[in-house]
């Protein structure tokens, strides 16, 4: 056994040798930059070895790292085993570390009605007289409070004897429906767990079910990402092993089983109090989640396996909540419309609105709906993970160190990072901001072609935008590539939205309320994003930032059965609209890529 | 590893010397009696060393074989482990042998109206055009036979979408209720199996769910018989260690799995075509297959810790069925009055009965009831094993070489054995029919004391019957205290049907019909019965033998939800007299050990 120690964060542990470096951090939960899921590729888990003995140099790695980083001991982590005792520098831009926990959302502000309730019952010590069984003798205490003779859920069956003699024949219990589906002494107090995971990002809620309140909430980045950015590279994984899809699945599990004992452990609560959940993600996310077949999400037609909203057992998935809870999953929509479209449409209330309302979830994928006079219209816009930061030079997600905010100030450059630290890279709003002041300075014309001006540099025949030095570093730039890449990924936003107004007969300026839903939407600039042409231009107060919506939407669909029902009619009522299936697609999305 | 051989037999194996000869037997599906479960007490597991070394004498054995035995290089196969490769022979007296498979039974006739019924539909292939995800493609398809969408099992939703293609868009589903249990190809037959778990002994029904007929039926032992002959030593291992419990549900399961894929193998299906299961057993086996807690059972007032009836996933219990599928137990009516009790009233059509009428179900624990004038009332009788030969010195199972009849033909005994093969031992309709004889020639007085007769010899100071000489072996006998043996097993079946009479107010000679039924009563003379005062003295024309009336029930409630419901019915109806709650109850039942 080896000792890998990674620093400056501080964290070691044994390994045999025959996990790469990579697999070492992610034990160690120091969280690596891997955008390709660990086949040499995306280049971004630079790690330095400072001491000790690492495998021989790669192909992949020559390929990757410079000269100087050669020299310096750098090596790409997934492609490096340690031969012995090896201690590790990560530089920051390696780390996606503090991810900002995107837990904020609209407030919950609806009437509790949970799908569960609570009740206390008082039974009757049997004897010879009267040897009444004990699922009869609960029914019969139950009876007090007018509840009929039901169910019981499997596990509670198996634990019910030992439950009423522990606690001298007074227990509560959690009913749901006509079952039971979690039985505890007297004084319990039953909660809920509501999750957005995001392709990203997973937020995680615990409530109260009776009050509804929320007790704790946390952010967490989504596990699959070993598996790659995107979905598609995570359906893909899925569809070739059952071993693959296993582990997507147990991945996922694994992180909510945490996500609740970390909750349960700040609300000085117990995992097993917790007897109902709500998951929303996109539809990937969600057969994933519940290792639903994939394949066919990744061919046209684009078909989900299931799109009704589910109820299933929290053991049958291995969630380490109460054994007989249930998950409920909102119903989605299409292949590329998920339930967390739908929650966060629940969310924004879009379906009750009067004006003519656009809401849109900015992300890898993004899903954007229109309510017209009470006809809701959606479509999703493969946006590509450049708003987190892959496939740009300088990108990274919103971690400390992270340009978030550029301006210019005369010809001055302000720069803001993420935390006030040193620069280390670009986020997504920090990307957004550059593009928009670019072209407001006419260094980019229309076409997003990059001009001339004292801090355009020209990199192997290519240039550069020069954003911020670093001592002893190469500066950080935005590429001309860069510019194309997220000209791409605003493209299919503005495409879709031209999309469903047209499908209405709209205008887009007739377009009276937009909704930006979402953990990236919350911190980019509109006027950036109008700049750049990713949002229509209409007056600035006719746009709304909510934050995680999705989060909210789990939120109240965990604590209200008619909230949870106004979900299936949305997901009803929602009309679908495939881009890919418009008249001139490639025109269109080729004139959307330009900058305003 | 050694060889371990088992002869006449011919079933040899290799074993690593670790497992006890009684083991390595059962791996072998040598069927040695083992009344104790193993522990060297019950001295019924002998086996003959012919070649090879074995571990050492212990005092157990030294106790337990004679002179002979030890000369001839008999041991006790439970205490007993190979040392090197090792040929046995083993006595037919050892062998539980073949069992007579108890499968027969009242006929089923009743209309079928099952609880899953099979549905063709013909799907939409989706475009981009119209991309109905899968599940809503297949309820839209159902929606053709009048089907309002409802809910797939998780495993469904999991397999769907490779099924739909797999099968062009035509498939067969099995609907339970609202659920889809089970979907497979256009032309498949859905199936059900009908299992009754009796203490000693398992029988299986395999059905066809559309026309409810019985395509095969088969016997087995119930594995569960190496943690004991009888209900209360599994309740008390099952109570004493998780592992146990876990090990008496999983014998259980894989021999229900096992059954279920004999019996398609047998009508040329697949296990994953029974979508539906029923099945019946006492309380405390219901209990342990489904894993529920079995203390409370052991102890007064021996309370049920789940008296419903049920609907489990098969999965969930590791039955190897259509995944989907779900098995369905009848309910228990009170700790020691189970689901066969239940369902055995159901087969016998008790409920209906217009006549005074006695329904009684003998083995080692006899359920009786008794309705009289719509009033129907319950009682549980621990009449022990003595009827499967256990405690009985050449008692052994209903198996070949077993004397199941005995007459006296004037003076001159007549002995008829199982197989008419040469005699082994006795079984319990053969002791009932030798008890008669004796107490008819008066060699047994009213209390069961033997007296003097040519054939009656003293063994060890106690008078011995003679019964049947085996050429170099000892003689079959009846020793006084088999008598004593069989008159307590007796007097708990006739102190139950005196304790229903009188809670009625009737004479027992107001009984006007007695239903036998299970597998020791279909073989024994009821006027033997009658002689030895296990039954009143009543008309023989009074008294019908029904078979496996259990199993027979739980066929019904296979194909039929009104069967089901009147399982419920019943299960509510009858009401229940606890034994020992008898005023009088120890002088009671001293009488009621006395031979007519």
């Amino acid at each position: 056994m080896f000792t890998v120690d990674f620093e400056p964060v501080g964290r070691r542990g044994e390994f045999n040798g025959d996990q790469s470096l990579l697999d070492c951090a992610r034990q160690l939960s120091v969280d690596l930059v891997s955008v390709c899921g660990g086949i040499g590729s995306c280049e971004r888990c630079k790690v330095q070895v400072i001491a000790g003995q690492a495998s021989k140099m790669t192909l992949e790695e020559e390929g990757a790292l410079t000269e100087d980083e050669l020299k310096q001991g750098y090596r790409l982590a997934c492609m490096t085993y340690p031969l012995g005792n090896v201690k590790l520098h990560v530089p920051a831009e390696s780390l996606t570390a503090i991810q900002r926990t995107q837990v904020e959302g609209l407030e919950v502000d609806v009437e509790p009605d949970p799908p569960v309730r609570g009740l206390d019952a008082d039974l009757t010590r049997p004897g010879l007289d009267s040897p009444l069984a004990d699922d009869a003798n609960l029914w019969a205490a139950l009876a007090a409070h007018g509840i009929p003779a039901g169910r019981l859920d499997s596990r509670v069956q198996q634990t019910l004897s030992g439950q009423l003699r522990a606690n001298d024949w007074r227990v509560r219990v959690a009913l749901r429906g006509d079952e039971i589906v979690a039985i505890g002494a007297p004084s319990t107090r039953w909660l809920g767990l509501a999750v957005d995971i995001g392709t990203t990002k997973i937020a995680g809620y615990l409530l109260d079910l009776e009050t509804g309140k929320t007790l704790a909430s946390r952010g967490l980045m989504n596990p699959q990402i070993s598996y790659g950015e995107d979905v598609v590279s995570r359906i893909v994984a899925a569809s070739k092993t059952e071993a693959d899809a296993a582990k997507l699945q147990s991945l996922l599990t694994e992180a909510l089983s945490q996500l609740a004992a970390d909750l349960c452990a700040e609300s000085g609560a117990q995992p097993d109090e917790i007897v109902e959940a709500v998951v929303v993600g996109n539809t990937a996310i969600h057969h994933l989640f519940l290792r639903l077949p994939v394949k066919q999400l990744g061919l046209s037609p684009y078909v989900p396996a299931v799109a009704s909203a589910l109820d299933v057992k929290a053991r049958d998935i291995g969630m380490a909540i109460a054994p007989g809870a249930y998950v409920h999953l909102l119903p989605n929509i299409a292949g590329y419309v998920g339930a967390d479209h739908v929650s966060m449409l629940l969310a924004t209330r879009i379906a009750d609105a009067e004006k003519t309302t656009l809401a849109i979830d900015i992300g890898t994928n993004t899903e954007i709906c229109l309510n017209h006079r009470g006809r809701m219209t959606s479509v999703s816009c493969a946006s590509g993970p450049a708003f987190e930061g892959a496939h740009i030079k300088f990108g990274m997600r919103a971690a400390p160190g992270a340009i978030e905010h550029v301006r210019f100030d005369g010809s001055r450059l302000e720069v803001q990072t993420i935390g006030g630290e040193a620069p280390v890279g670009i986020c997504g709003s920090g990307l957004l901001d550059v593009v928009a002041q670019l072209r407001l300075k006419n260094i980019l014309d229309r076409g997003g072609k990059m001009g001339e001006h004292p801090l355009v540099q020209n990199k192997n025949g290519q240039p550069e935008f020069l954003l911020a030095g670093r001592p002893g570093l190469e500066p950080v730039t935005v590429s001309q590539k860069d510019v194309r890449e997220l000209q791409l990924a605003k493209a299919a936003i503005r495409l879709g939205i031209q999309a469903l107004a047209e499908a209405e007969g709209l205008a887009e300026t007739d377009i009276e309320q937009v909704i930006i839903a979402g953990a990236f939407g919350t911190f980019i600039d509109v006027e950036s994003a109008i700049a750049i042409g990713m949002l229509p231009e209409l007056p600035l107060e006719r746009f709304k930032q909510v934050g995680n919506a999705a989060g909210t939407g789990a939120r109240l669909a965990l604590i209200s059965k008619s909230e949870r029902e106004k979900a299936g009619q949305i997901a009803g009522r929602d009309g679908y609209i495939e881009l890919a299936n418009l008249p001139n697609f490639t025109l269109k999305f080729a004139k959307a890529t330009y900058l305003a």
